[in-house]
């Protein structure tokens, strides 16, 4: 691709290293950005800087925050003795949009993974072991997602707890609600008629 | 969505402002910048409030460009008798990359399209009849793309520019080169039978 400007080859350059977004796609953000008012570049630009150095993570969980504490750490509502370890912050919004979970978080920022150069020292695993060492902590809660590399960190983590006690559980595998039978995997489907639950616990959730 | 951070909020409503970026793809690419080093995203906010602030069009043919007359329009080598009118620089880039072209371009900025707001008077036509008038111009070729808003934009054009005199051409409208005949719409298959060229003048292109 050649550019008539330097100016406009550069923007395009450094939009393009952005995950999913090539050069083609990046040249027609651009433009849009050329066809609208100035202010919303700069203020696009300005965020996005302001973000990137003001940025605080929770001393605690790890989640994202403009203060010290995250506001889920701060509640003294939440309860303080189940952790969900999860992933990403995405996976803490997620969690949280469905309302049905009143205790903390803690997140990873990924997982073991060999492949992609991933060690259990570039996670947040130690402070979580810290967490549990300080005898708060009752149940760990694991939401990986269940690949491999989620099963290894899983499995790494409940090594480095074990001698402390604790409940751990894992949350629930099936087949979503309103899904078909016939149209799961049969891993899925093995899994959910090994792990059924009670029909009575079943209502409860309605 | 809920967010756990002001500062995340922000940019991630900034950049889903962009066309074909959503909320969820928005926040994918913030927390891409946050796991990079701290001078991604400054370099990149950095070129684009720089190439906002600072770009230039030509004032000949409104291509973008860091001086005030485009390489195109500099160039001496180039045609200056003959101008293709393009909707915007893309299609200039895309034309360029033939290396078929050795004449001018005109950039319009956009189509007539009422349903959109864009009349006659937001495109870059003014200045278009102005180069004509002005007497140099021999040829002018429309390379617009061949909808509704195209062909009223070229009738319009047209229409101002017929008291000159000069000649008038569109871009060949045909099977693309390797395609098969039956899997063209008939539109276009029609078109290109109506607009058959001599075989010799084939063999030159070759």
């Amino acid at each position: 691709m050649e550019f008539s400007s330097k100016l406009l080859e550069n923007a395009v350059g450094e939009m393009s290293q952005l995950p999913g977004i090539g050069k083609r796609t990046a040249l027609r953000l651009v433009l849009h950005l050329l066809k609208q008012p100035q202010e919303q570049t700069s203020k696009l630009a300005k965020t996005l800087s302001q973000m990137r150095e003001n940025i605080n993570f929770c001393v605690n969980c790890h989640n994202i925050s403009d203060h010290k504490l995250c506001e889920i750490c701060a509640n003294p509502n939440r309860d303080k003795q189940m952790v969900c370890v999860v992933e990403d912050i995405r996976d803490v919004m997620a969690i949280e949009n469905t309302s049905q979970y009143r205790g903390q978080y803690h997140v990873l920022g990924g997982k073991i993974s060999p492949m992609d150069g991933m060690g259990p020292g570039d996670l947040n695993i130690e402070s979580l072991v810290e967490r549990v060492k300080a005898g708060k902590v009752k149940e760990l809660i694991f939401a990986l997602s269940s690949t491999m590399e989620g099963d290894t960190t899983n499995f790494y983590i409940f090594k480095q707890i074990e001698p402390f006690h604790i409940t751990t559980t894992t949350i629930a595998r099936g087949i979503s609600v309103g899904d078909e039978l016939e149209y799961a995997d049969e891993v899925t489907l093995g899994r959910s008629i090994l792990h059924r639950i009670p029909f009575e616990t079943s209502l409860k959730s309605l």
